[in-house]
């Protein structure tokens, strides 16, 4: 289930094809997930900075610390590799000496947008502009199948989360196994895993605070009857993504919480019938948010419709208003419209998508109808 | 165990008075842990960005995506709550535009300098001063006693890590409960700990890739009889770090194990006694750095002698050739001198350690006498 040495080649010239058009000498590469996607190397930076050069002909270049030269020799799919010693070093040692006398011969060099700006003085004049996000919208062959797997797993993370929880159980208990269980599935598959880029984000949100979803629970908020409390598991299969996410409710359902399901399972209805080639992100985003509004949930929607998914967790394209591309067949999405009531609770499912020629095709599975999200008194 | 809003508020006042120095009239905070350091508030931006404006005597305000409003209200100590819609969002109703808002009225700004640059297009002119990390360098008493405990977990977990551990074990079975026990460990001191801000990393690496500090173990990594295999806890104890690393062996000890162990906590001896408030941490860096090139291992080194340690599992100070900055009391380092042999193993322990007034206090306590190293055969 690797990503082939033919597929990362093509990679770096897809780059190098968008340098030529941007008419660029070469191009610094700097976020992780970047590097990652175009050389296979993971790596957590801290505050030593890594980079892969790519020059508009010429193969790449990796700058990496002393510390893991060894590791990207080891691993890097593409590329020469040059290390700087430490971060910091003495004079004439550190990690910008060693990335001007990788530069220097270029007269036009572009850079990420996210570049942090005290790097600047370090550069010649730069060009911001995001060319590898755009080259990773669209997900190849191989691609497709690592993330519907990560998919796999994010359903079986919510299987463990929701058989652990029931009436009386607290956040911890919900979440006690499920990171060995993703490891054990995911390592089953791939037993080559990059552990680096392998792992999950996994949890139960008790009512009410499941009306707070970037907030983590508490460790010993409890599951009460009739209330929606929501299992997310976003997992990270060497390194691909995959989100699942669902509402559920212990040993009942109360009326209000009811009606509120079935309406945002309906404006989840509403974005998926939009998904297709052609359709333009902001549209799907509206299907749904228009429907709520209509239902009278204008303030309790907290966020957009949805994100795309690949090597991040979050990534382009974003299913948002304001964002007015189109969608194209093999784009990967989640599909996650939410309401959200303070100090009642949150309703949300999300689903990892893909995109296709004339519709879509969801990756995650997990059961999503209410009959089959209560769950009885232990 | 709780930071108190006495001492939000006073973190606040000292950056304060920091613009009053630097003639400026408020100060940008993106960063996530000088932000935390600030407010008491983690999060996970991925693409939302979050800003804590600072005025030079006004009171903070806070900017955050509309999916975070409430939880931001619940938790930060400090400043007023504005929300913005969402990334991305429809023209007028952008992040840059609340900020842009926000910000209006100063006329000397200043930033972080790991702003990205294209944040840049939306603001005044700015100027780029880490004033927030200056502040973070000498813990409060209160940080002390959250790292000390952070660093009592770490022990716990390097204790799990090699009692998992003997000749013939998987790297992955090593690990299999460390992250239960960190949790359990943490809960049973502070119930309320943030779980936004508290886990570990933890693993074992056994040779030969013990050589390659930052490549992750191989889940199936067979830890084998006499050469030296790393056991690495880093915790995040609700939002402060602790950091404890262990080389030890299975079975017996080779030979040349044993000569490059003893060399490594020499050089570690000779670190650790030119701390004290006042020595550079130059000098403390060299002091192992020379023993080792002394001894012949110049071409085995990697890294640095240590780091700070706080929020940060790695922060200034930097305990570095080229960081010219004197130790001061209360400031929290590792001291963790390494040797790697690639193809063979890697040597290195790593402690959190108290900077006093004449000396230093070990907040790390697991054995590091080789005897309590060697694992006998299960």
């Amino acid at each position: 289930m690797e990503v082939s040495k033919e597929e990362f080649s093509k990679r770096i010239k897809n780059l190098q094809a968008k340098l030529e058009q941007e008419n660029l000498d070469a191009y610094l590469v700097g976020n992780g997930e970047n590097f990652y996607y175009l050389t296979g190397l993971a790596y957590r930076p801290f505050e030593r900075p890594f980079f892969l050069i790519v020059p508009r002909s010429d193969s790449p270049t990796l700058m990496v610390p002393k510390l893991e030269e060894a590791h990207a020799r080891d691993i890097a799919g593409v590329g020469e590799v040059n290390a700087y010693w430490e971060f910091p070093a003495r004079e004439g040692e550190n990690w910008f000496n060693v990335l001007q006398d990788l530069v220097k011969d270029y007269k036009s060099l572009g850079v990420e947008s996210s570049l942090p700006l005290n790097y600047l003085r370090y550069l010649p004049e730069v060009v911001a502009k995001d060319l590898v996000e755009d080259l990773r919208l669209v997900k190849s062959k191989k691609e497709i199948e690592k993330i519907a797997f990560a998919s796999e797993v994010a359903d079986r993370a919510v299987e463990v989360l929701v058989g652990n929880s029931a009436e009386g159980v607290i956040a911890l208990m919900a979440i006690a196994n499920v990171s060995t269980e993703v490891y054990l599935k995911v390592l089953g598959k791939i037993p080559t895993a990059n552990l680096m880029v392998t792992g999950s984000t996994a949890a139960v949100w008790p009512a009410p605070i499941s009306a707070m979803p970037h907030r983590a629970p508490g460790p010993f908020d409890v599951i009460k009857e009739g209330v929606p409390n929501v299992a997310l598991a976003t997992v990270q299969s060497d390194g691909y993504s995959g989100e699942c996410e669902r509402t559920f409710f212990a040993t009942s359902v109360e009326e209000k919480s009811k009606k509120i399901f079935d309406d945002v399972m309906e404006a989840r209805e509403r974005a998926l019938e939009t998904v297709r080639e052609g359709a333009l992100c902001s549209e799907v985003d509206l299907a749904a948010k228009n429907f709520l509004i209509e239902k009278g949930y204008k303030e309790y929607l907290l966020h957009r419709t949805g994100h795309g998914i690949g090597i991040g967790t979050h990534e382009a394209p974003w299913i948002a208003e304001g964002y007015d591309k189109p969608l194209r067949e093999n784009m990967i999405i989640s599909i996650e419209p939410g309401v959200y009531i303070q100090g009642y609770g949150g309703f949300r499912h999300s689903d990892t998508v893909l995109v296709k020629k004339d519709g879509y095709e969801l990756l995650t599975k997990y059961p999503r109808e209410l009959g089959k999200l209560i769950i009885p008194k232990k």
